[in-house]
């Protein structure tokens, strides 16, 4: 799995006030967290502070985050002037999030991509919004991988994620990401499949086991790469688990590794 | 889910020298910690004993376990002269654990299930023992199943059970079982399909997270039922959110109740 630390968001009041105060030893510390908890990118978002701040705020903690971890950053903004910044500072490929096939931005973002060798996340969503079902999802990921590799990126370079909405508001939302997933992993051999997790539990109590459940179920349905929170250590145990149960842990050694490490006391 | 609660096992020390002993209260708190957790059948197995000695133990705890709670037994036997005797002094409709293909003695077990009005596991083998991939256990399934139902028993009262080989000896074992699960509800709409989930990890360490992230899978391929065990508080806590991630749960009611009571609070 490909595990993307989302803890440094805007929309957490305690991140937005550091950005806001430049506080870098707090998202260095969060950097750190998650990093040290295996996170393969760190999420970066500053899109709560708004236009105006957005970009010199991104690209400074863009900055303060490479410092102290040595993983590339998931530059988290859906304005293409941001995003154009924070690559400007960003050391080694950084994973762009997100292009969406929105026709306004889509092509801006494709070129900053290929500018800057960056890796991307293509959201299946398009100018009528966020599609309601599986069918909507395929054809949209079809447009944007087409329009992704057409351009230049390679395959391995995308991370296609179908949306997920919360189970509170539609108990069918589950079901319908995890037959997406299944359909694209069908469809698309050489791209990754990525989900922003916890937003299955968005207005739900005790949302953790929501989430763990979820990442297990859509690991089983070819998921490889995830955004969460890597410091929550059941979800990271039932993550390796779930390797080894679907054959990608030859002899079981990373499960025993683990086990031996005490990663799996708890 | 139908949950059979596992810990009353001969093949577990305690329980082979509690039974041994004809200690009732060590069977009585362990079926009752089981069914405050929230088991549907107490599972009792007292093969260990040994042929001569396990009809009469066998009678004896299902006497004793129904002393205390208040749910039927899962008569776990490959015996039907135990079954027999202990079907005699059950109260309710027991679950009869486990029928085969094998031909001595799959037709005497299903007379006793009749005569009895007993439900009953169906295990996916045969006389030529434990089948390797998906498309055997499908054809077992569809013999006993014809078996089961031709002599009369609903499907209903019918819980499949594909057969789980440790992780640990093959790695390609939990796949195999999850796509035997996908295949069997598809072809059998009104029949249980079950696990004897802890085998998935026998010989691994820290056994846990290797069960419950197989829990999920299985629910998420179709399982509706499954032998565990109820007082792992994180398995239950993941089996309730898999419910409502699969769509079981209307408005989340019961994922929302259960946050109230602090069953998720770990």
């Amino acid at each position: 799995m490909i595990i993307i630390g989302e803890r440094i968001n805007s929309s957490r009041k305690q991140i937005y006030e550091a950005m806001r105060s430049r506080n870098a030893e707090l998202l260095q510390k969060e950097a750190l967290i998650q990093y040290e908890a295996g996170a393969n990118y760190i999420d970066c978002n500053a899109a709560a502070l708004g236009v105006d701040e957005e970009p010199q705020v991104l690209s400074w903690a863009v900055s303060v985050i490479q410092d102290v971890v040595e993983v590339p950053i998931c530059i988290d903004s859906p304005n293409p002037e941001a995003v154009a910044n924070a690559l400007k500072v960003h050391r080694g490929r950084a994973l762009i999030n997100s292009i969406t096939a929105e026709t306004s931005k889509m092509q801006k973002l494709i070129s900053l991509a290929l500018e800057w060798k960056a890796r991307v996340v293509a959201l299946c969503m398009d100018d009528n919004g966020i599609p309601k079902g599986v069918e909507e999802r395929l054809c949209i990921a079809e447009r944007l991988v087409e329009a992704l590799t057409t351009a230049g990126v390679s395959e391995d370079d995308i991370f296609i994620d179908p949306l997920v909405l919360p189970i509170g508001v539609d108990n069918q939302a589950g079901l319908m990401v995890l037959e997406s997933i299944a359909q694209l992993r069908k469809r698309f051999k050489g791209v990754h499949i990525l989900i922003g997790l916890t937003n299955i539990s968005h207005g739900m109590p005790q949302r953790r086991w929501l989430n763990r459940s979820f990442l297990v179920m859509a690991m089983a349905h070819g998921l490889d790469s995830v955004i969460c929170d890597p410091t929550d250590k059941a979800l990271m145990a039932l993550m390796i688990a779930s390797e080894t149960l679907l054959g990608l842990d030859e002899f079981c050694m990373r499960y025993i590794n683990a086990a031996r490490k005490g990663i799996l006391e708890l």
